[in-house]
């Protein structure tokens, strides 16, 4: 089975919540203003797996917990994941230099930071006409988390020392955050079912994180044509992830200089290329993706308990498909 | 009376709340995370004259409708203030090459637009901690239009053929909305008073459009010692104000040929005193500052039928600041 095939099967259960979450999205990016319209064009590119909007869906059947609003509820999701997106597009004044060549003419800084703030506002506003402020209050801390996470981010760049514990918050935050606030919105939306939101709060926390791990060994080692987006930007950026701090941690000093300079020195070109020609990451690879398949294995005892039913199903098909996946 | 005069004395019956206020703002922005501490340390920068703020309070007063809440309301509309700045901050590409020297090292894009996210983030947080939803729902739908109006505003560069009620609303997006949300929740929150909530919606809106076109003078022809900021930004970046309008809508073919090219001929340094030294800007500003004179009266029309109380008598004063203002 291809992991497209596995994707497909994950989504079906909740097929018809997703159309209704695709038109809410659609409304709420449709804007009168030409100027707006003509930047929200640009949103395509950005057009992805919709596993977090997903998530809302599945959660909410498998606890049986659905509402008429859980579409609403993932169509806000999904707003605040492309809004993060946009402004993770967003390049300092040293990378626009270095990555001048690939920066679209009309996609500069300036209208990312609109675009990204537009749909957050969007994503807010929608949420404050729901009929219960949960969906208001769990997702504005969580974006307030998710900046956390980036700006630590930001300030442990090139750091190579970094206990796994940091890597993992950090990334935690990054993603994890947001899929976690999915399942707890989808298990408790509009209110009480505590125990049951804390349960798949910490279900959508381990996949997220998976995920996360994932998407790091895929942007150190797969091919652009594989992934379909631009590979080698965590390099690039000098972000340290998983894989390369325990090939670190086991190298000699020789390789380890090596790793910094490849990081490190100016004007090289493909970082992550003569990363990979140069140092043996698999052992690192290896190390991450057995971390990845951990962390699923943890969630999927954790919805054992529920009830038998195809949402329950495509949960445990979700965890295969982010371990799977080569997209 | 100087106008540092002028703003003590508008703020002085709210000094108590503006303390309360501060306090709240200063407990929000505090953070564990040591790398988003050293962040929250560039917002001195843009510590302003918190007139946004200071109007939910006077309102409250002057409309007899003060709660123990409007104090947070008050942080919470100078935080979205503060992360619009930060973010207004952002540099896109030709801007990075531009400007570069006077670009702060440690202060590039991705740091402002981490920072403007964790700003509105922390307001959108703390208005769903409120006792009404009123304040997350008339901040998120402020947000989105002040969204709006920055990205009608960008695809407006260089537009001098621009109609002055454009060239209004998105004045008006970018600054009066928020003037008039802190209006508005100042005589509304934490509900009813429908009628109150309108007509100072409007007064804000009036006195907002009147600073940010006092502002777009200012920016033009005032020296950087007068203003403490860097000016002649408008033109620097292809923004095309009020006064430059009217000067343009008067001019010869020759003469507009020469603004046009002092916009944007590659190269050029100081472009505002270059089109302050070739154009008499004079009647252009003479007339945007007596289009803010009559949005100022009509305001002042507004708030005529309150009854008596130092929070009017402090609006009214706010709008001889707002005209008088030379920084």
């Amino acid at each position: 089975m291809s992991s497209t095939d596995g994707l497909a099967q994950v989504l079906a259960p909740v097929e018809e919540g997703m159309t209704r979450m695709h038109d809410v999205l659609v409304t709420q990016v449709r804007e009168g203003s030409p100027a707006v319209r003509d930047m929200t064009a640009h949103l395509g590119r950005f057009r992805g797996k919709q596993l977090r909007a997903a998530l809302v869906l599945l959660v909410g059947d498998a606890t049986g917990n659905s509402t008429d609003e859980h579409a609403t509820i993932a169509a806000i999701v999904e707003l605040i994941h492309l809004a993060t997106l946009v402004h993770d597009d967003i390049l300092d004044g040293a990378e626009v230099r270095r990555r001048l060549a690939c920066v679209n003419q009309r996609w500069n800084n300036q209208v990312a930071v609109l675009l990204g703030d537009f749909l957050y506002a969007r994503a807010f506003a929608l949420s404050t006409e729901l009929s219960s402020r949960l969906c208001s209050r769990v997702l504005a801390e969580t974006t307030r988390r998710i900046c956390v996470g980036e700006i630590e981010q930001s300030a442990r760049r090139y750091d190579f020392e970094m206990p796994q514990a940091r890597y993992e918050e950090i990334a935690g935050a990054k993603t994890a955050e947001l899929y976690a606030a999915a399942c707890e919105l989808g298990a408790r939306y509009p209110g009480g079912h505590e125990e049951s939101g804390t349960l798949m709060h910490a279900f959508g926390w381990e996949i997220g994180l998976a995920f996360q791990i994932v998407d790091d060994c895929l942007d150190l080692v797969a091919t652009q044509e594989e992934l379909g987006k631009t590979v080698g930007t965590d390099v690039e950026d000098g972000k340290v992830s998983l894989p390369v701090l325990y090939v670190y941690a086991h190298a000699n000093e020789r390789l380890r200089a090596r790793i910094r300079d490849v990081f490190t020195l100016p004007e090289l070109e493909n970082r992550a290329r003569i990363l990979r020609e140069e140092c043996d990451l698999a052992p690192g690879v290896e190390y991450a993706l057995a971390r990845a398949g951990a962390l699923v294995e943890r969630a999927m005892k954790r919805i054992h308990g529920l009830p038998a039913s195809p949402a329950r199903t495509a949960l445990s098909g979700l965890g295969d498909f982010v371990l799977a996946r080569r997209y």
